[in-house]
């Protein structure tokens, strides 16, 4: 196994809750405070590492705005991050929080979201993920369909992420921010929950 | 006078406390919750009205941002507001929420910010208000300095506020939300604090 392969590292490294705080003090009043939580899941769902992620504000923690399970594999020389989207996501809220409520996930709630896997590669010391070309992990907003234009970096240290909206046709920038990525810093590492496969 | 020059209206309904916390959650995680607090001084300093203005991330209310005192004057046919720093203006914190701390300031604290004057013009229902010409209201950020391009728009039930930074050569947007201005609700008024003059 290379690092290029080493999906293990990849999930002890995003099974963390993250908090931008430090950047939306900084520079106020441009970055929402943001909380990420990503934790592994109880039940071994599907080959590779299954993890639950919860995004939310931080006034807001218990109604995240965004909920996936995340399924890291190794595939062919890389790594590939499919994301899920959950059925009955109201079931599960408050899972990275309590891994009881974890315990209910099983593949029969996973509903793929198509053409938005991620594609990793290691940088030398980080691990950076980008959304695989085509344009066609569709995101409507305010009744505009964009195409998703995200990315993101992790490492021991740091979590950085920036999710944007582009023009299908244009690929003019429809939303995100133009003050940059959100950068996160790991408040509680979930790690040794993971079992390595 | 004619709502054009109709300052006594204008500090009416800049007067309150503000919040985009509906904005925020409708748009995750592009708006930062923000609160604006707008309260008259008890004291009068100048001639026209002044507000001492807090703005602050709904988290760190107690750690406001921006601190100002706001004057608004009546200015050959229509409205200008005159935006002043205060010196030691740690002393005053918290004073959107106790008018016994507003009581200190006196016109020495007073410290005008030149060049951020703002023309003030009746839209038939709202005031809008814009930065004068000249790309002279500097703010440094990041090392970087940019020209303050602000806006605002108020009327009895909203406020409607955008703050961007350009460069002073290419007007380039060098930083603010692209998602578009900060929208406000009212949630609660000062306005009976106000002395009409």
């Amino acid at each position: 196994m290379t690092h290029s392969t080493d999906s293990y590292t990849l999930a002890k490294w995003l099974a963390a809750e993250f908090s931008n705080q430090a950047q939306a003090i900084e520079n106020p009043p441009l970055y929402a405070h943001i909380q990420v939580s990503i934790r592994p899941l109880p039940r071994k769902l599907l080959t590779g590492y299954c993890l639950y992620l919860e995004q939310a504000y931080a006034f807001m923690l218990k109604k995240p705005y965004r909920t996936r399970v995340i399924h890291i594999l190794e595939h062919k020389d890389s790594i590939l991050i499919e994301n899920y989207e959950l059925h009955k996501k109201e079931l599960f809220l408050g899972g990275t929080r309590d891994p009881l409520i974890l315990n209910k996930i099983s593949t029969e709630h996973l509903i793929k979201k198509e053409g938005c896997d991620m594609n990793v590669e290691w940088t030398g010391h980080s691990f950076v993920g980008t959304v695989v070309p085509g344009k066609s992990c569709k995101v409507v907003r305010n009744g505009k369909t964009t195409y998703l234009d995200n990315s993101f970096e992790v490492d021991q240290n740091k979590f950085i992420s920036i999710d944007r909206g582009r023009d299908p046709e244009t690929d003019e920038l429809i939303w995100g921010s133009i003050a940059g990525p959100f950068h996160f810093s790991r408040i509680k590492s979930f790690e040794n929950e993971l079992i390595a496969t």
